[in-house]
């Protein structure tokens, strides 16, 4: 088997750990040859050392020098938004692990995406806000996307049992988050400690929030629209509080397909480097027997309203995603400064979307300028 | 498209009737070419005017006479065991449904195997009794067995979503039948009511007793050593009282894949019939949030040893599985009769499948012979 190139956009964080402890255990098959990062530059030389890529680069201008001077010659250090770009042109990298929270990474996903390569997509914020342009791209490009996400891996692994256009339904899992059994008026006045205490998954604060909000949901549904291009009404959401299906698949003969496994990013992370392979994993297996039991119930869009939200970018399509995503990023932000009560995030964020007018076919900039105001007007909404 | 030509190797049983349905909502894709059956005649006739195959063919050579005289001249109508045979050959089928309970259907089965030609597996016995010598021969001429058994047609869905070297386990699951809860005194002395009282699958009373017994599981672990070539070690069983997941494959990565639905014979019998297709089929559409919920135990092989004979003649191979699905009916019979205890099924046939002479790669004739010699033993053993 040929070696396959890998780089990582975001290999500080946490996915991009895990992918790079997924390469150890894959052996000498992956060879990481770029490695990029927002502006942890210590920790992105330490990994520069011991994976010895081409490439490297740091989005922050200002750890630069500094990363500069960490590493030794035989290593190309680049630096801002253009240096994430010409690490993906230059390294002769297959795939690119897509992991740079927010858009910082979006030009150089775009880039990647221009050149055919494979993008293991772990950030969700790439296809829901530049889903209407990464997808025809892809299409002509031949570019394939693979999603690290458990729900979207879950519908990439089973979508192999049939068709495309087989496929009546999607099924996206949800735990449901803290606020499951909740009433309205405790989750409108939730504190950041309570959206902070996810009973399943250990993620980064702001996607617990999302997790809380179920805003999360909206995002995923908004990535399915894209990535398996379905129609909002051929997206359904289901509360499954264990987790363990990671998503569903109904085709139209009447079988689902599910996902299942434990709660360990690795599964999909690895899915994504070995496709249309598969390896042994050091992930935990699944104990059904030990689990026991496993509960489904209906989401409820009143509790929950930012589930709505989801499905009216994923039926607008263009520039919604965008707004739908910058607009809650700025609001999660507020939480969490104890600007908004928690209630809030999802009145702002549908404020600025319903009237937001929609670009059909946006350009890169014109969905970064979308982003921009959505963020300008959840800032204007709260202080006026 | 062109069309596919099915004949039905019992298209008065259950199975039969549901594939005659699945294919008239099929349309013109599909065409009856070859009807056979046991002993209905009369059924078999209305069938044969309503669908015109070239070839009907009864197996009960004293009902030929009524059924040549029930059909028209264009009709060829065979009779006996020779007759089946001779369908499958001059039928010009493409797919051949084994529905034909128990090995009366073998020879014809084997015949269409030689021919290549793709099998559509509803009878059990045929892989249990016969795969030592089925499996092989399939390699050679290439002829497709596509499962109908629900368990298994999951496993051969969910198979799609990896390669067959990286399966790492098969999870049967078992609906645990009427005395999943009882105590073992209760199972040992259960009436043929409380045998017959299945929870969650309409079915015929051999079968049903099968389940309550969990012979049936034993059985479709040796099915699944054969269809799937699995080590015994790779085949597990699970409970799962809703019967709602039908299998799941644990692939080498740790994820579980499994196919769910309701509990319909239409959808796995449409699957082996547009295989590899898909096409929109009347079944009841699976709404997981009215089910609410799922469990899973881990089997009790005390209270239901039949398992453990399933592991042992799939772990045997040769004539093994001959000998505990023969030994199992004739056990199955005498409770039905009345002339043994409800406990004493599995006793039976462990007694005779564990002093069983093993065959390795037997022949036709020693398979018949060792099943043969099976019911005799059994009938020995509870006068003895």
């Amino acid at each position: 088997m040929q070696q396959k190139r890998i780089a990582i956009l975001g290999s500080t964080g946490s996915i991009g750990r895990n992918t790079l402890e997924v390469i150890d255990d894959l052996g000498s098959g992956w060879r990481i040859v770029g490695l990029a990062a927002g502006s942890r530059s210590e920790a992105l030389a330490r990994q520069a050392r011991k994976y010895e890529p081409s490439h490297v680069a740091i989005a922050d201008n200002s750890r630069f020098e500094h990363l500069r001077g960490a590493l030794a010659g035989d290593i190309t250090v680049l630096n801002g938004e253009r240096g994430l770009v010409d690490l993906v042109e230059k390294s002769d990298c297959d795939c690119v692990v897509a992991a740079i929270v927010g858009t910082a990474g979006l030009p150089a996903t775009l880039r990647a995406v221009e050149l055919g390569k494979t993008i293991a997509v772990a950030n969700k914020e790439i296809l829901v806000t530049a889903g209407a342009i990464i997808m025809p791209l892809a299409k002509r490009t031949g570019a394939r996307l693979i999603p690290i996400d458990s729900e979207h891996s879950a519908i990439y692994q089973v979508l192999h049992a049939g068709r495309r256009n087989e496929v009546r339904k999607v099924y996206l899992t949800a735990s449901g988050g803290p606020f499951r059994t909740a009433t309205i008026e405790e989750i409108h006045n939730a504190t950041l400690d309570d959206a902070l205490n996810h009973p399943t998954w250990s993620m980064g604060p702001k996607i617990t929030i999302d997790s809380a909000t179920m805003m999360n949901k909206a995002l995923e549904i908004v990535e399915a629209k894209w990535l398996f291009d379905l129609a909002p009404d051929q997206i359904e959401v289901v509360v499954h509080p264990e987790s363990i299906i990671h998503s569903l698949v109904e085709f139209c003969d009447g079988s689902l397909v599910a996902q299942l496994g434990t709660p360990d990013m690795r599964t999909p992370i690895q899915y994504a480097l070995t496709y249309p392979e598969r390896r042994p994993c050091r992930s935990t297996p699944l104990d059904l027997v030990g689990i026991g039991q496993m509960n489904f119930f209906a989401p409820d869009f009143e509790k929950f309203p930012a589930l709505r939200l989801g499905y009216e970018a994923a039926r607008r399509g263009g520039t919604a995603g965008a707004v739908l995503n910058a607009a809650n990023e700025a609001a999660v932000e507020l939480f969490r400064r104890g600007d908004i009560r928690f209630g809030e995030i999802a009145e702002l964020t549908a404020r600025v979307l319903d009237r937001h007018e929609l670009v059909a076919e946006p350009t890169l900039e014109q969905l970064l300028a979308a982003d921009r105001q959505a963020r300008d007007e959840v800032s204007q909404c709260v202080f006026c």
